[in-house]
């Protein structure tokens, strides 16, 4: 492993150009117009593995292409599946970026770009580590099979069915996934649950026609008031959802976990610094962790209506339009919970209004096992790389591959990465640091050794 | 009278060729963009009066210039002052136009542009009712006084401060307006009252950059969440508005108003055809004209925030915007409404986001006297010309200098005007019917005779 590691840190100015590249490809899966750049990027993938002796192809899916690979040389070993997303989330607002999205810059020891932590940084590492692996010893001590998903950011629509059709393939011991983070540099951490998510596009319309809002206020429902007053009551004074039903099956918190919580050494004085909020809700008394690992939440991701330009226009607009989402936790069912909210969202909705939603994304919240002989290699991993125990997290995020992964292949994921709290994830300026890289590189080479003798 | 009438039936071709030229200047006032186009619009203006036997100038204002011209020679005479305003609403959304909304096109008898109705088309009447008379009489029957302004469209910001300024220069004894409308074509029509109009722009913001809704939903308060919570308890079920005291001062509807609403002949079925709404909020219980005319309204007329692309993005938004408008009934007092407006959003706002607010209107409503002579001259004129008694109606919109000619220059306003209720105001493919235009034009010329000897 000596000599492994000391390749690692010889090679580290070629990893970050291996980085730089990938993240050159605008692959924003949400826009149509970057199509041909996801292929591009899913094919300069597959042709990277193929060049460092890994069996390599493009799995179709029906929408933007997944990137499978494997190296089945070592027989008797265990095989792992390691999971990663070259699609990013879109860029706007565009002004707010320090330098160009998709022309990645150092600064600081941190390469700026869209998708330099999510999640192309960070699965770059698992294919670094083998690569490492492969050139000093000629060989991997695991099977490995890798799969590179196209549609993470728009809800990986194609996943299940992919999986499902290439059950035999991706057989495997264990899935390694990382997508999450760690709560700071040189905190490892082990993820071992994860919210499920629904989003919808809701659309209120009423007069067939921007209207004059002298001559028919008052006379006419508004659409942008009634959708704002049908988002406005999705949730009462304190912040609590009110969709009928909706905390029925929420698992409360165990002794066990709010233990967790008191050992994070971190609280609302932290997710203020970290946000720039001025006052987290209901004056900060609830742990943010506990509202982001342990309880569901609603968030409105977009609005917009009428007119939004310079100055003043008295329109009383046609329609408005709403991007709604919802994280769920165990065990609330995401099927259950979406005919709940549109039943909701019915009831609200006026008369004097027409109601239009479009399901774009249902997965379902996830625990894995948080001990076993997985977790106890994952655990020895990092704890080499970082010199430090690892910290067990749930996390507020999803990851809907972890769910299909799960039910579909039978396999548990250990759930790390090397994300750093203020990476700005799908936020204007994303980052990624550098000694985080290097060091999730260093600890995945690790990995690999552990997971073969686990 | 008979030969003007006349002569205007002989340049119908060429007064359409005026308007058509008219409508090709862009002058949107509400964009910076278009300053040198409101300019160029103006002294268009200008130099058309002139060449008509006007003394003709622009007056400086400190926002887009005003035009005045002036014909004072029938001493003895009364003299009349004409308002109306070049500048036109924004376009968008542009998409929704059949043709460019600055290239006038004439289909089915009306002519399609932003401004052919508000305020263009019917100003012009003025002018071209007084070129017939200066053509075939070689003289006015009254002195007329023409103020065209450029910044109704952005609430009048500096109108009460240039007449104010020009007190002298604009003297008169009645003012005529058309910035109104018919409630049918051939249903000559007069207003006596307006509603009023306070127009603020609001601004929610909460992290100091956009968020991962993952990684942070449930944790800090999200501002489009906010803003629309506090929008949806701006009005209660019923649409009632809940700001403090805001009906303290609503004048009730008097019997002879509510015979006024009988005698229209439209109501709730009409407004649905007209509109395209599926429904009228309470059912349609009320008289439309009762909600617009004598109650007062708020309406957010475009609201922005977060991702609002294609697809999905799951991002908690730094922050949200809205415009919110309310137009007020006689005899709210806009300066108390605004300040009850700015404390009751202050207190809807939680302590968990920042709140900026802007106001960029703020004008009476007003009402003017429904008999007298002017309005006798008025409505001699309305019957010569449509062979039919003028209705006496309220409107729904505001015309903020109704009241500062009123206040500034102790002037009475006759409100006549020709638009018509399918006119698109504010909207894509605004229109003005060209009878309408004719008819208004012999009607103005009526009215110059009317008001001599009134």
């Amino acid at each position: 492993m000596r000599s492994i590691l000391a390749y690692l840190q010889q090679h580290e100015a070629r990893n970050v150009e291996e980085l730089l590249t990938l993240l050159r490809f605008p692959t924003i899966s949400a826009d149509p117009r970057h199509e041909m750049d996801m292929l591009a990027c899913a094919q300069y993938l597959r042709d990277w593995l193929a060049a460092r002796g890994f069996s390599a192809e493009l799995l179709p899916t029906g929408g933007h292409p997944a990137v499978y690979a494997e190296w089945l040389a070592a027989p008797g070993a265990p095989t792992v599946l390691s999971y990663g997303h070259y699609d990013v989330q879109p860029v706007d607002p565009l002004e707010l970026w320090n330098s160009p999205p998709f022309s990645p810059m150092i600064r600081d020891g941190c390469v700026y770009a869209r998708g330099a932590d999510d999640d192309k940084g960070q699965f770059l590492t698992h294919l670094l580590a083998a690569q490492a692996h492969l050139e000093v010893r000629g060989r991997l001590p695991v099977n490995l099979k890798i799969i590179l998903e196209g549609e993470e950011e728009i809800g990986s629509v194609h996943l299940p069915e992919t999986l499902q059709k290439n059950r035999d393939k991706l057989a495997a011991d264990v899935a390694v996934i990382s997508d999450s983070g760690q709560l700071a540099a040189g905190r490892p951490t082990l993820c071992y649950g994860l919210r499920g998510l629904l989003y919808f596009q809701v659309k209120v319309s009423g007069p067939s026609h921007d209207l004059h809002s002298g001559e028919y206020g008052g006379a006419v429902a508004n659409p942008v008031n009634v959708l704002c007053g049908m988002i406005g009551r999705l949730q009462d004074a304190d912040g609590r959802i009110t969709i009928p039903g909706f905390y029925d099956r929420v698992r409360p918190m165990e002794a066990w976990e709010r233990e967790l919580l008191d050992r994070l050494g971190y609280g609302p004085e932290e997710v203020r610094r970290l946000t720039g909020v001025p006052e987290l809700p209901a004056g900060g008394r609830r742990h943010p962790a506990e509202a982001t690992w342990f309880l569901p939440s609603l968030d409105c991701n977009g609005i917009v209506g009428g007119y939004t330009g310079a100055g003043a226009k008295t329109v009383l607009p046609a329609e408005a339009s709403a991007k709604i989402s919802m994280r769920l936790v165990p065990d609330q069912d995401p099927k259950e919970i979406s005919a709940a909210f549109v039943a909701w969202l019915k009831e609200l909705a006026p008369p004097s209004v027409r109601l239009e939603l479009q399901q774009l994304s249902c997965a379902g919240p996830i625990l894995v096992p948080s001990q076993g002989r997985w977790m106890e290699a994952a655990r020895a991993a990092l704890k080499m790389t970082f010199n430090r125990d690892p910290l067990l997290v749930r996390m507020g995020g999803s990851i809907p591959i972890v769910l299909d992964i799960a039910e579909t292949l039978g396999l548990e994921s250990l759930l790390l990465g090397w994300g750093l709290p203020d990476d700005c994830l799908h936020a204007p300026n994303e980052k990624f640091d550098l000694a985080q890289f290097h060091a999730g590189t260093r600890a995945m080479a690790q990995l690999y050794d552990q997971l073969a003798t686990a």
